[in-house]
């Protein structure tokens, strides 16, 4: 079984390198970008502004192989891809949480956007904490790493 | 633009009929789920028993006509689709966080879950509070909104 998914939209960052996009948004608060949305789906997006905070779906356009187990961003022990955030994965469908600012008809400014500039994307949802915040969660390996810069050279 | 994803695996529940499937999970935080990865996939697991809860993405196989602006099973005002969780979206991507409960080789037990029984799962993250939860994050018009039962007979 394969399945279709198509763009929506395409994301617009200062990120032209991979070297150089932010790890998490989180990590960068003030990075900001703007969502482009078609304007086919543009009545979609109605009573968005009510939201602080959104997902954004994309298509990892730039990944490289995938690779089941191997080193991350974050540290230098190999991970299951699906412990990880990594963008070589079976599906490159990436997830992203940023803060929406403004909108303007088909277009959202956002911040805290740790995105490739020309990713496309795939769909938008309303973060919502009464569903998506889990305060007590563990933060798993990730909570023995320290926020460093991406390594060089590392797909 | 068209772009391929394939199922990773499947998701196992005891909720075979829309109109029984909690709409969010936060609702049902005992309802168990099975996530059987297929073989292939079952090195990239690595290390994901150190995450109490993950996010599952998975494929809307039963979701009907997309609409972009239509009443939700929250409440009965119409919204953009973009400004909701409905499954009838542009790319049918569904997004849910559950607990993880066990793994057993490729299979992951897990509890909260919102999903239909026998849903292509499309890929696996770790939810990371660090990265992922915005406690001061609005509600957007879901601040409004009282927990209830789906209605019956809407998509």
């Amino acid at each position: 079984m394969k399945m279709h998914v198509k763009p929506i939209g395409v994301i617009r960052t200062s990120f032209k390198q991979k070297e150089n996009t932010p790890i998490q948004g989180k990590q960068s608060p003030d990075s900001i970008g703007t969502i482009v949305v078609f304007k086919e789906y543009a009545p979609g997006l109605k009573d968005i502004e009510t939201f602080t905070h959104i997902y954004l779906l994309y298509y990892f356009h730039r990944a490289g192989d995938v690779v089941l187990v191997r080193p991350t961003f974050l540290d230098d022990t190999p991970h299951g891809v699906f412990a990880s955030r990594h963008p070589c994965r079976p599906n490159g469908i990436g997830l992203t949480i940023v803060a929406l600012k403004k909108r303007k008809g088909n277009t959202l400014i956002v911040s805290g956007i740790d995105v490739l500039d020309g990713t496309p994307l795939l769909d938008i949802k309303p973060y919502i904490p009464r569903f998506d915040c889990h305060r007590n969660a563990s933060n798993g390996w990730v909570s023995h790493v320290k926020n460093r810069r991406k390594p060089k050279g590392r797909e």
